[in-house]
């Protein structure tokens, strides 16, 4: 296959947006790799506390009161004392790609001791075609020194277009509070060099620590929710988008990658604090897989924004006889959309039929 | 998750499975770790050379005319002169499980110069359950030092019997004829550290060099086909075990892994005698694989005899179709699984509804 340029690309098409509460030194290590792009900064509770930002990074930031302000009675869908807050970022930005990352995540190394180039690895997925349909064994057939195996059949391997690539984490591992508790001291070491296609139907736990995606296809289906102050749940917004998301991309015929590139994620979360988040989510979850499993959009939905308000009067029906919350958070998917919508009036960023981006 | 232990196992409950047309050298590289096992050696074309196996290797080897003689007009189903013959060892063992190997496979070693011990990192992979039903980001999760990440669902986390352990090669890719002519120079250097379970309703390309399996769970299904000596195609017959296995196991509820363990594959077979081979399986298979994705199963076929059974009309009735090899194949897939039982009188291997060998 056709390599992927390897230096620095996008930086007029990608914005960086990171949600915080406290100044963002973690930048400093950075610097060599976002100093080129954009961030929005997305900042959560007190707004009158002031974040700094090191020197020579282009910046916007955006405190509660901004928010409230941009957004006016809209801003309800945007959550509050939450990292879910950051998807008001990916409404504002004007790009074509977001990335987005944590403030506690640095740069980690490859097994040779470099510096991983996260956002240049994330370019490289988000820009090569994914392979949804049938599962290659030497994973992503794109990349040097790869390809379709014997078997593959050659109808699809011209792949379809890649909306998310989403980025792993040596150190800390993604894990829920319970297992936290459990296993308090495991680490994530093993570098596996890999990056695939998550294949059509099948949906994957989708984390916002170190996540590419192309706004243009499929930011209306970023969204992370519900979360955090006045309400029942937090740690779920990511997954909830990500669930959103998947259905939407095998829906519209697009790619999830995940794999490479890591990030160093420094400091576990508080597994006392998370249990308490998590716990309504533990339990909702198992019916909430189904319910994404079993989801079906119709040939209407001929845009992202006409399946997302269709996934959210499934979520209305189905999942509102759960708990209330859902009923809510529909309501909130409309809203967000709505406010989607009046920022970006440039219309429907993408259409079926031919799933290309406009 | 509780570790799996590290030291070789199963020696009197594993075969391992050698197709050959040569003097089988190559074992002296596996000498540590194939000499504890039973070999069953299908030698394949003239019955009449004599194949040199090794000293102090445990043995029984099959030629033709063995073939013929313990099948009798059954032996239709075996192919002759393609490794296709090899699922004959498959029907023949009385052992739980089934290793295979290529004769030009040799021990690779890992990057940090071990040499890697396949069938230990195969038994592993079997012994261990899987995750077909959603995906896990840190992939299989039963490995030392992996766990289940957030938002994977608790109920699933028990996994399901794992009946096909798939390995990758080292070296020489898997590639077909028309990637061989293109890419003639291409070798895959890439050490992926990684074990996935293949999603539910995600079809693969199985490769045959370098497989474990559970016989008692999914041997039946492991059928090669007609491949070779007489049959207009070749070269898909690990291929089309894959797929019929893949739809089989996911009926039954069962999972099929696929990455470690690498072998070194030590040399590319010519592409100009492989295109001869495949050229109509490259047109074929694209209407394979969309009848493999629509087969479906009924709650009839409780176990894997049914389920070929039930495979092998589908296979007539609809690629039938396409071209009358397949009305061919479907009645050796029926010759197959009589002579499977014939040599199997114990009766069905595994049993639905609780997806547990018996």
């Amino acid at each position: 296959m056709a390599s992927v340029p390897s230096k620095p690309l996008l930086t007029d098409e990608l914005d960086i947006v990171i949600p915080t509460i406290r100044n963002l030194d973690f930048l400093e290590m950075w610097r060599p790799y976002f100093q080129p792009y954009h961030l929005i900064i997305v900042q959560d509770g007190d707004p009158s506390r002031t974040i700094k930002v090191p020197d020579g990074f282009d910046y916007e930031l955006y405190n509660r009161d901004d928010i409230n302000r941009i957004l006016g009675p809209k801003a309800s869908c945007i959550s509050f004392k939450d990292s879910a807050c950051r998807c008001f970022g990916y409404m504002v930005s004007k790009k074509k790609y977001i990335f987005t990352i944590d403030d506690d995540c640095f740069v980690a190394k490859d097994p040779s001791g470099k510096e991983i180039n996260a956002l240049e690895q994330h370019i490289k997925n988000i820009l090569s075609p994914s392979s949804p349909f049938f599962f290659n064994t030497l994973y992503d057939p794109y990349r040097e020194g790869a390809d379709f195996v014997r078997g593959y059949p050659f109808s699809l391997r011209e792949g379809v277009p890649t909306a998310v690539s989403h980025g792993l984490w040596l150190n800390i591992p993604d894990y829920d509070a319970p297992t936290q508790l459990v296993k308090p001291r495991e680490r994530n070491t093993r570098y596996v060099d890999a990056v695939l296609t998550i294949p059509k139907g099948t949906l994957f736990p989708m984390c916002g620590m170190n996540l590419t995606f192309d706004r243009e296809l499929i930011g209306p289906a970023m969204y992370f929710g519900l979360m955090g102050d006045g309400q029942p749940i937090g740690r779920y917004d990511d997954m909830w988008a990500g669930w959103c998301t998947k259905v939407i991309c095998d829906h519209m015929g697009w790619g999830i990658k995940t794999g490479l590139p890591y990030i160093w994620h420094s400091k576990a979360s508080n597994p006392f604090v998370n249990l308490r988040k998590e716990y309504n989510g533990i339990f909702w979850q198992e019916e909430i897989i189904p319910f994404f499993q079993a989801a079906n959009l119709s040939k209407d939905c001929t845009t992202v924004q006409k399946c997302y308000i269709e996934l959210s009067k499934q979520v209305k029906e189905k999942l509102g006889k759960v708990d209330p919350y859902f009923v809510k958070l529909a309501d909130a998917m409309v809203t967000w959309i709505e406010a989607w919508d009046e920022l970006n009036p440039a219309g429907d960023s993408a259409k079926l039929p031919n799933g290309k981006a406009k």
